[in-house]
């Protein structure tokens, strides 16, 4: 096996914690922990107890500036990530960054072609692309299980938890934000990834939106329509403030011309009319794992990126044109 | 009490039979039926053996032309409606008629307009308008049991069942449609009859729709996202063609700012964060009895007609301003 990648990580916040490190723990063989950056110095101590790392920064650069870190995992609040990636990248840094790649789209694309001129490899954190469920649920499509895609249902609605700081929405970058679509970028990203990964490219899209009901900055409900390439329509719903018993952050369903998907985090629930419904069980995990192993085995086997910065930025393009089209009442073309 | 009303009837398929009669049986002492009209005189004898009628017409005018038949009830092909509810009521005949009102917008403005002029009183057979299901969600929400209303949501996906002829789904005039909309217009103006009792009017609206999978004439799926005057979001879907396991032919939804109601045929399901879910009973009627009941009092206590003309026009005109949407990939200001 190839040596570790000897990772930095800048941003230690819950992302790093609750989230990556569950995953990174599983892959000790693939990485070592060199340093942390955060401004706040209490958390990075805190991370690199976690991981090992032997040494602390309050500024990122004084990380970047290390010989010894070849790649860096970026965890930062939105409006951080592009710029931060940027000088990672220039002090030839390969790059794991959270999602979405930019406070906007226009950063977000100068990004992606700045990173394009620069020889190194760059992942976006985007764990929906990784999901065995997701996946299983592309591969039963794309084999025909359903026969023709017909309608794609998206619908996540829950109240967010903005008032407990170990949750994501109690922190404060989401209360104050400084970017614009508040929880339906940053949540809403995923949901794109999803619908994408499982409709294709979508061609029309249209949505209403509604502001407030939260501390979340921005907007919080959004229902959009989507038409995708295929033909296949979609309905997406997302509220970080309405309550729902049944709610998941997934609440997913596709509806084909022969069979009907539940997509839940444990199950795909696979339904024909007149027959008994099929439950095919799927490995519950978020994605983390296979997004830091897709990093590993891209910068040491040469293998692809599976979650690339221009399929993040698509994501993003979906959410924000949909802000677009609710502000302008336009039906948009993509 | 006041003399029953002597009803003809117009249109002796499944509506009669398998809607209209099982409430008309709980009103004999308001009702005496004097004859039936059909083009299947089979069809039209079936009927007056069910309700007592002794004349039986396979041309509707001889009905009209009597005048022991002080009122109506017409149960009709869509396209026959507008033209035949005009006859009946220049007849004199008051009338109760199936919805929609019309084969399309410009014939239901018109048989509105004519009505008004007619010394008659007309009510649609909009039976959602007396369900105590909707009624108590209406209820509920107007005593700001749910707080301000977010997001209404309404998702009705089924396969329907085209073989069957004792199904509405097989009825042959559903197959080969002479209006627009098919089972979209036929079903989903059930359907925005419920959205507007409960969301109010709508501002703006914006669909997509897919045609064919079915027998079923014309779109068989759609997906609209609504905005009430209010500011509440909506989110409508309705297939014909997809099959759901959970379905039922009112998916409803009402998301609150204080609270969620589920509102299902015979429960209301009120839930609140972080509390154990309320289920509210209520009785499973489909609105039939209502219906005639409130013509009833209408023709002989001067009562208000709940489901006037106007209110199905202007359901209708959700669902058609939908189309139109979809068609032209405009957002539509209503």
């Amino acid at each position: 096996m190839a040596e570790p990648i000897k990772l930095g990580i800048i941003g230690a916040g819950l992302a790093v914690k609750q989230l990556h490190w569950p995953a990174l723990q599983r892959l000790r063989a693939n990485y070592t922990f060199v340093a942390v950056a955060d401004v706040d110095q209490h958390k990075a101590q805190e991370i690199a107890t976690l991981t090992g790392a032997e040494r602390v920064y309050t500024d990122y650069r004084e990380l970047l500036a290390l010989s010894a870190v070849e790649a860096v995992l970026l965890a930062l609040p939105i409006h951080l990530t592009a710029p931060i990636t940027l000088d990672a990248a220039r002090a030839g840094k390969h790059v794991l960054l959270e999602k979405p790649p930019g406070a906007n789209l226009e950063q977000a694309r100068q990004l992606k072609e700045q990173l394009a001129t620069l020889p190194i490899t760059t992942l976006v954190a985007e764990n929906f692309r990784y999901r065995p469920n997701l996946q299983q649920a592309r591969r039963i499509l794309s084999e025909g299980g359903l026969g023709e895609l017909i309608l794609l249902k998206l619908h996540s609605v829950s109240r967010a938890n903005t008032d407990d700081p170990e949750n994501f929405a109690g922190t404060p970058w989401r209360h104050d934000t400084q970017y614009r679509g508040g929880p339906i970028l940053d949540g809403g990203v995923h949901h794109a990834a999803a619908l994408r990964l499982l409709g294709g490219e979508v061609e029309w899209l249209q949505a209403f939106t509604k502001y407030g009901g939260s501390k979340l900055g921005g907007t919080t409900t959004i229902t959009m329509n989507l038409r995708f390439r295929s033909g296949a329509l979609g309905t997406y719903v997302y509220s970080a403030v309405c309550h729902d018993e049944q709610s998941s952050f997934l609440g997913l369903t596709l509806y084909g011309s022969a069979a009907t998907l539940l997509v839940d985090n444990d199950a795909l629930r696979l339904s024909r009319p007149g027959q008994a419904p099929e439950t095919i069980p799927v490995e519950a995990d978020p994605g983390y794992y296979g997004e830091f192993l897709n990093f590993y085995q891209a910068l040491r086997e040469g293998a692809p990126v599976v979650s690339t910065v221009e399929q993040s930025y698509r994501d993003m393009e979906l959410i924000l044109r949909g802000l677009d089209s609710a502000e302008q009442a336009q039906v948009i073309l993509l």
